[in-house]
């Protein structure tokens, strides 16, 4: 097994609906299908933009089957299994890994603020249920509990965890991780708009949404860091960063099933209470991204 | 129907589980024979004290069912109905109307922040279903957003909506509600170390876990201020602050269930990832219970 | 000496300049004689409100003898003598003593924030120079170091360190206050929104420019928590709700002195870069003031 | 005049003091040859690790001389003028200017958070009397106020103000400016741990106090940005990355002094209330100047 089998740009799908709420699979398919067409370095179903939280088990499992099954082994697939119980969280991470997943991603979710200890034990308890590799996801804003680089340093040591994400939004975390953890670790950037001081800081790959919309441009940027060029990086980099900084401040699901309608893929509905962006909004995105079209020629 | 069945101390078991993390209905319900019996002014299951999110649909279903049989109809029933989706949330909320509660509670939670105007259609499709009254809550550090006086009004608009329980922890804000929505606005308190400072400001109830623990001192509290005296008020406060100020530290569940264990109830085990107190921790709370019960005399 | 001079309602003068931006002494006394004949328990120039990091040495000595001249012993006086350097608090701390201050209040400016035993030294230099009380002040937003119960507790031990004013803004600071330095500690609250809270809590005055507009309505509000009457302190609290949001809203020093030309006193004009409130905010600010009037009978 | 004379790295010497706490010039001239010699692009004594707001006028004025004086013209000086007043941002921008300094910096000081308006003809005043360049400077965290894009626009429009240091700590401000006002502003980082991104955003500037410890590293850093070489860039940051992290953690003054103590050069004294590090955190720093000087081979 390659413990660290993911860099670059790991593409999140959305979760499409239809219009009485239920999951659209074939629509799905065929989104994760231009994600690996447009050259996306892996794909991560069943992340925050694929609004994992909202889906029940069943729906899970169906997702997970489709994604694997499309992607049939052309980039690795990284599926989240995270739940608020440790026994949910082992229940999908094992039928992750039975339905072929290269990784799973684990975020501790915490409605109650987890204690280390806690956090360490949940880990621990999923890691040896499995056995494929553990990316262990950092998101004080998401879970209610930031992972100190101690902590961090604590599940690197449990045998299958050997990957950080890191979406605190705030590049020094990324230097304080490489500094703490060694230059070895692998770690990776959750937060669109730091995709360049990310990548400047050394960090594997980019979790990110936003090859749904304009993957050319992120997989461009991956490339000039790759060739050790900051000017075409940074120049890149800038030619997105209103696309990057929009479908944050959006909310990732609504903006880039708004992005996949304006660009004639058919994003699907939502599941209530979340509803699609407004007209304004939707204007909003279609000039940016008619603007860097416009542009585009990396 | 009552449309504001709810005041004075407002009451919160914990959820027990069996050492297979199985939910324990006997020690449940005699966790809720206990609070009726000792003078709370209603039962609320399925809050954040019982756990709600850690639970599925069977577990709340049997748990709304024993609470209301257990209490029979001695003292008003309030069901935490939440979910993240308002298909679940309407789901839940009929469930508890058909087994007999008096009233629902409902955050909005919000794993993708929701717009004011998401949030007025999530509490309006759940009204249109059941027809008794619903608490909304108002907790940011929880559901990830922080409801307006605006959105509050909005709220307070929709049939059943008749109730706002507030918990940001800041008393200005119990301040602003009475001045923007009116002297009549039924709120409650949702933060225990305001306990004082929210009747103080008019609050018609105080939603607590504390009961489990020290029910004389929080009723004799709402006495103190039912019968206009501050001085006493202030001084029965003093004496649980130390208590009330741990246990939101530490977490309810875990500290109101170390108490119970102290106290001889017993608390029930706890549902991974979800650990008991340390001993140390443990140690604290039994020292802050010994010297309330030294001193008491109310 | 009386260590704990000080009760009540403390009264904050604004500081008013003519208009070639030099300190209008006539009409800071014409606003401090107010504030003494409306029963004011104390006054306090040279807080925030009174502009005192924009003053010059000899400014502020000029408004020391002006305040304590105007007073004329009718009242305690609680001169402002706070600086970013030890040798200029103990220069302006001696020369308030001097003039026949009662007491002086020092919060621990820091630029660079300060360690607590640097801040510790700091008030133990001030307090070995002089031998009048000093009042210690907590305030994070504006001094940029937020004092730990643990440093006041070591701050009480310094001979002239008798009264702490607390305005983080949480009244549960207040309870720990109370809590860990003992139920007979001298704490004031220096946050109007929170002056019914905080007089729930204990504290043992309110330290205030809102006198300088309301004087009837603070005292009455004073005089109710006195006469141990909570109904009546809440309806008085609610009263002046608006007045004492909008003056922390807009700034004391713009808000107190457009409010004094409302009044017809006079409020001065201000010293560059501060500018008097929009004419938009001046008509808020004459709307609320209007509503107060209008309903005025304690 | 060029309207946009700085470029690189921007040094910024301490204030030390003599044993009666008086500024020593003499020391201070030694300070800023080092800086010069060792290669720093610029001069910019007054800043906040000169303690600026700790020093009176004539301080300022002699510690103003010396720069210029002892820099010789050999690079561009930048000294701090800020002030609470806008007279006194006047008169010490005026005394810069006929001293010889080629631009000053000037952060809106705030006691009382300024409004848009304010600043704006804060700045506008100040420019009106002088004909060098001026750098605004967003710092919120010294400041008190936090100049959106559309103020520090607005500033930009103003004759003399053609230079932004920026010091949110915030990579992400540093994006939205260049995206706000144009590829060609001239923006300056003034968070040392931000040093790498940036750069990597297009950073002008680094406005240090590091060069007082580790010139070599941080003007390496440049040069490896300008060679377009961001493997190289990284590499040299994470060698100073422990040390950037401390200087600011501990305070600048007070850890610069430290370094230049333990490098043999002599930091010079404090002024009360702030004090020098403690022994254990000068062993830190010895520790962490040690490991650097062990790798040095840029």
């Amino acid at each position: 097994m390659n413990k660290i089998p993911l860099k670059g740009v790991i593409a999140y799908p959305v979760t499409p609906f239809d219009h009485h709420e239920n999951v659209d699979i074939p629509l799905f398919k065929k989104q994760v299908e231009r994600l690996v067409q447009s050259g996306s370095h892996a794909i991560a179903p069943l992340g925050s933009t694929g609004v994992l939280p909202y889906l029940n088990d069943s729906e899970k499992e169906a997702l997970t089957e489709a994604t694997i099954q499309q992607v049939a082994g052309r980039v690795p697939t990284l599926v989240g299994v995270s739940n608020l119980t440790t026994e949910r969280t082992i229940y999908h991470a094992q039928f992750a890994e039975k339905a072929g997943a290269t990784a799973v991603m684990i975020i501790p979710m915490s409605y109650w603020k987890l204690t280390d200890d806690e956090i360490v034990q949940h880990y621990d308890a999923v890691s040896s249920k499995i056995s494929i590799p553990i990316m262990a996801y950092n998101n004080p804003a998401t879970s209610g509990v930031d992972m100190s680089t101690t902590l961090l340093k604590r599940l690197l040591q449990i045998p299958n965890v050997t990957m950080i994400k890191e979406s605190t939004g705030d590049v020094q975390r990324m230097h304080l991780l490489r500094k703490e953890l060694g230059e070895e670790v692998a770690f990776y950037n959750g937060s669109n708009p730091l995709a360049l001081a990310a990548f400047a800081a050394g960090a594997h790959g980019w979790c990110t949404a936003a090859p749904n919309l304009i993957p050319e441009l992120n997989i461009a940027l991956y490339n000039a860091v790759m060739d050790n060029n900051l000017e075409k990086a940074r120049k890149i980099f800038y030619k997105q960063a209103d696309l990057l900084r929009f479908i944050v401040a959006k909310g990732l699901p609504r903006s880039v099933k708004a992005g996949l309608d304006l660009l004639g893929v058919g994003g699907g509905a939502f599941r209530s209470p979340l509803k699609p962006l407004s007209d304004e909004e939707i204007t909003e995105l279609d000039s940016i991204l008619s603007t860097i079209k416009g542009g585009v020629t990396v």
